[in-house]
């Protein structure tokens, strides 16, 4: 088994963690006492017979380590000092990951030294003279019911020399990393880095992508949220489309890659009429076209919803395709401004009338509070993160797969994005939802 | 006192009452029975000593009648055939008063010819072939629930006479309009043509501003709603801002001449540090300008929040200030994008870092459901309209007005528009909770 | 105008404010500058013409003094120490109250020594050693989020010589209480004791009751909110019951002598079908009594919803009627399991299925945090009991009347409950909402 | 492969199914048009290496076989009749199920006769006179916004004779039954009767349990939403603790003989701070016992927040635990009025203070509208129960297991309930939220 598992987000051999853990757990079954996870404890990457439900991309003999509290720990609690950073776009849930982290730091093994890094890498940069919070219980006591990051955070700044500097300089051996795909490659950086210096640093990832795009985590944190708060938005277009004649509601949620908020929307409420993600190409004209759909639809129901994700139909628009935004995103083009005003060209042209009430709910979608499927998952998410780090896992990340908790090293985790399977099921019920062309190319 | 109190707004004199009302009600005090209301039950327009308190334009002695059901009505139920119409842009709770009228004609009177007129005052067109919906107690059982109305609103069309041909024509003698400003003077124009044709038709409105801009009404349903809304975006941008090295929020609410939402909204969130309506002039430039208050608070707490009224500051927009819109209301340039804009330029300028999210959240304020105080007045609202229209009472709309429901003659209501007195206590309060400049005026 | 104003609510005569206000505010109409408020500023406490609409316990003639800031105060605020004590039963907007007191007193006046007493009047006790907590703006910036007071509240422990004792004791020249009638009668008490040793202490009241039975006080804060709640309770109570053969669904509400949450719930929801307040007698056999009432539902429509005010029926309760809680309340039995157990045994005595889901959402509802229309009137409560303290007046409470916030000494408001006036137009909308008999005693 | 995998749970042999599916769907992969099922796709049934993790009684190798729809089909939508019970207590979604499951036979196979089973499987018997409700898209338009179920429900009936009798009569061929363990089983024995017969009719499951205790079925719908309704309770339980001296907020969820929910809440909000289940035995007195464990959590904290699930700690309670109700279900004496009585008698024996506010939110968690996530799922067990009808499985439900949509044999779904494993990382995760004894017996 070992050659199908990677060993290799450590930062010494497994045999070095030689601290006691301080919670009396068990270390066998039967006694009906909470057990220790061992170190042989995996999950499968896929668990399906067919590599054809879930894409061709998977090995189903690999497997992933299960996360958990270990019997032995690598760090001394009484000598440790962690630090918590959190970097790109807001996220509901940011708040829980930092408080259950916090806690389990301090409950848990007892580490008092915690430093909340702030506004995301910049923080570790000393010319920005951003002075660091100490973090304990009592401060994040209530951070979980408020939206954002009481650290801040930043897009950038990710360089791993003076990341790797400052960590020494401030004595820092447990580094908490909260962000995307740009900040997860970063912590693999700054992983190597270390690992160059030679340095006994830990550097444990929680991924926060709003739009649930990282391989290898079956949901990220925040993703339900922001699915609640996209229907909210769905339904008021709703209602504003069926409330005026030939009305139409255009909705723009995240999703620059990876379709997943749009589907779940879509999915969660059947007031979708024509979902549109990036994983699917769509063609504004011809029989199939999205303008010949949305025009029959209003013929047959007086009124129509879209939704688009922000990554959508990026070939329709001119210009924007090349340039990277400073976390190294590729930096978009409005589709929905797009669409909003080809739609409404489209339908005065043909004389007829145009009721285009355009909602892009971005701002108030990623800065709302967990709900408590989230609040949940980010207790969990948190508290195996400390775990991971506490027994010297590193270069890794905390995610559900098949829904255990598990380590995943970064670079699997970073080596494409996951994204809505055009030939699955999730889109194939989202077209039965919507009753939309199977293909929108003609 | 008859001196004080218009009777212009019945279809004739009050003798004319001669159908006893199918309701059992007393008509005397102390015998625990409710009570029918009586003719002679007036209301003061203002109830404070000092017009200073609440502006100029009020002559105390005025009175306004109380609504409420009479012991004797002017149509025969059973002979009684009502319509329902509602206009302009959508408002919460919209769904609750025309349930609200329904099931009081139903129930109450026994009227059981219902009609909903669809997309406004264009449904009386037959050029446009929008057939009419059959309104009952079971249609009308859940649409509380549900935002928007399901009859469908649109603009203009108000000419009063194709609307009294169709009036005619359908056989209508009691049309209940739910509309703004606009729609409100239509209904005016409409009972004026009744009048001149010697029809014997009620037309009777229910004021729906979201702004809360109407005289003589203290609040219009949906407000409360909207404001609850709108802190859910200030929310979201003090999440942003304070998420963000240099954060600002700047969220656009509603309110073209009247800046209600605004102070309101403030108010319930103390999380505005600058609040601007369409009453409350102010600069740009300036030891007060707004530049340099944003400035002086950026400096001092490291983020700020805005709120504007998309009618606030509109002699600073160069264009757009004089065409007027489908229903006659001016048409605005944006005052949310071309602050957002201009704030950047400023800050950019300087050499400053400009992390401006910006967040208009109208249609998701609009559409929403009425909250619980809406629907409870919404419920009030409606079936004082009905009693309102059975006695005969026209041209004039339900409101609330010194905790009293009351028939408000329509020109009354339309003679200018209710704003936020900026001596007064209300604006006082915001400042004192912003603690902006007194005045943003040099 | 004078003798129908009364002035004792003030520590000494009003020509000893000399303090000039640290807000420079306007003292003329028509500069565009917020105004202080005058000392001869004043609102009828009736708006009606006829008192048969509001009851017969009004003199018109009497006027209400306007709250707000002056121009002159009384204390010094460098020299000021303020204290801030909740008691009683939870309520919605407790903390936002403490939070506007709080930031008002430091921002607008400068008041920074700012005390929080623990757990209501026993916090006074030096034999329970409740430390208190000091307050400032940072300590309260977020508490109005969370339900409850981050004080701590309890009944009793409101004689006055043990209070004042503390207040000489802590040098604390003003007490801001936050109660219902039995706090708001011990702060009456304590400003005798204080004006019998000579003191000069302003004790002013926040009027806190979810009942929102207080005099004089147009609607208590809170119950804006505790309505919604009970509206998710009904709602709740109508699902169930709709979903089970000839299911009732049964609520109890608050409201010990005034039904005023059960007649707004009705309203806000079509769904009751019978409502029981204190107001209005109610007997259960007989042709027009509470159980035939229900069968005659059931028949008809195979479900019902009853929402009863818990002091309703009290007359039907056999024991419990005479005892007084530590407040000085009285204390009922419980009305709802009595008429569960009493309907159960009627339709079962009848050989017909008893399917009864009873809810009780007392503790869910006054510890929810307020909502924003709470938010708002805490915020104006709160800021204006400071400009009155800060001027000197005593034993008198903030509260909203005839919609402006007004000065109310705490003798009116306490000489008897506001009720729903079981013959006004308020309990008629209810009757007509539930369709229940106009009277339920044969 | 084929010994693992269960087939009995078909009308007739996999040949059978010749009619071609109404949808163009595609049958390769690549070339970006959704695909159909195989009927050779499965899923593992378990996950993990190591059967420690998820508890003794897997066998890894079996599997079940993946939902979805089949390029051929069983039945001939032009021939088809479908009927939809909705059995046992109320749970969120049932309306989602519903309406899926309508929209799904209508608009994907053309199912036009689909009849709605009034109130559980009583519908069925016609003594009881109870007229079913014919479904289309338009009666179940809007139905996901109610909570409920519009079909009614209700317990027992579930004899398999009169309901085949029934189905017989009003020729139906497919059978969708929505309930929980005693439905299932129910749907098990309707299906023997029915091949007893020799009768062609499909009998499939929606399993519905707000319990989450169905074998195989990763999470039952509307068990986030219950979860989600649970943090509101005892939010208010730890406002309501938090103020009053020594407070206490003890809150029952449901959870017979599954603690999820509770395990859940408590990890969902870290207020909870002993949380009790029926997995995890405790006792009253001694060193670790509950009453000691609470008293220093007061004498550390000065407030507690108890969760306790409904079927915790039923050795204590002395009567009521041999009976069965209707659904065949263990009836419980109430845990929590139990603990509420013994924590007060404990408390005041002690000399102390016990002010407990206890919290039954049953009613209100049950009766919600599906949130999101659940309306999410809700609408993908629907359709996915269509299409396995439609291809003539029988005797089986579809759940959600390692994250694929499958068919789940009943027989294997109702063998034993899930549990929380009492030595696994929920229930390990939740120890750490709570920081109670890891185990509460001596």
């Amino acid at each position: 088994m070992s050659d199908k598992v990677n060993y290799d987000f450590r930062i010494s051999s497994l045999g070095t963690c030689k601290v006691p853990s301080p919670k009396p757990y068990s270390t066998k079954l039967g006694d009906s006492i909470a057990n220790y996870t061992r170190d042989d404890q995996y999950i499968l990457r896929s668990n399906t017979i067919d590599a054809s439900t879930v894409g061709p991309d998977y090995d189903p003999a690999w497997m992933l380590e299960i996360a958990g509290p270990r019997e032995k720990i690598y760090f001394s609690p009484s000598h440790s000092h962690a630090a918590i950073v959190t970097c790109g776009g807001l996220c509901p849930g940011l708040n829980d990951v930092i408080r259950s982290i916090t806690r389990t730091l301090w409950y848990f093994y007892g580490v008092e030294r915690i430093t909340g890094i702030r506004y995301g890498y910049r923080g570790f940069r000393p010319e920005f003279n951003l002075t660091p919070i100490e973090l304990n219980p009592d401060i994040v006591d209530d951070i979980h019911n408020m939206g954002g990051s009481i650290l801040g955070s930043s897009r950038g700044y990710g360089d791993e020399e003076p990341i790797v500097d400052a960590l020494e300089r401030m004595n820092i051996n447990i580094l908490f990393t909260i962000g995307g795909d740009g900040t997860l490659r970063g912590s693999q950086a700054i992983s190597d880095e270390i690992k160059k210096r030679g340095l006994k640093i830990a550097c444990v990832g929680v991924p926060k992508t709003i739009d649930n795009d990282i391989m290898f985590v079956q949901k990220t944190f925040g993703f339900d949220t922001a699915v609640a708060k996209a229907v909210e938005a769905v339904s008021a277009a709703h209602v504003e489309a069926k409330s005026a004649p030939d009305g139409i509601g255009l909705v723009k949620v995240m999703g620059r890659d990876s379709g997943f908020i749009a589907a779940h929307t879509t999915l969660s409420t059947s007031d979708v009429n024509i979902c549109l993600i990036p994983e699917v190409p769509f063609v504004l004209e011809g029989e199939h076209g999205l303008l010949k759909t949305l025009e029959d639809r209003l013929d047959k129901r007086k009124h129509a919803v879209i939704l688009v994700a922000e990554g959508a139909g990026q070939e329709l628009l001119k210009s924007g395709k090349d340039g990277l935004d400073a976390s190294g995103n590729k930096s978009y083009g409005d589709i929905g401004l797009y669409l909003k005003d080809t739609i409404h060209k489209f339908l005065t042209d043909k004389g007829r009338e145009a009721n285009i009430k355009y909602i892009d709910p971005s701002y108030i979608i990623r800065a709302s509070p967990a709900n408590p499927v989230d609040s949940y998952y980010c207790a969990r998410l948190g508290a195996n993160a400390v775990h991971a780090a506490m027994t010297g896992r590193t270069a890794c990340l905390i995610g559900q797969w098949n829904n255990a908790l598990v380590h995943v090293p970064i670079h699997m985790a970073t080596f494409k994005r996951k994204q809505v399977y055009n030939e699955g099921s999730l889109w194939r019920d989202v077209l039965e939802s919507t009753r939309q062309p199977i293909s929108m190319i003609d």
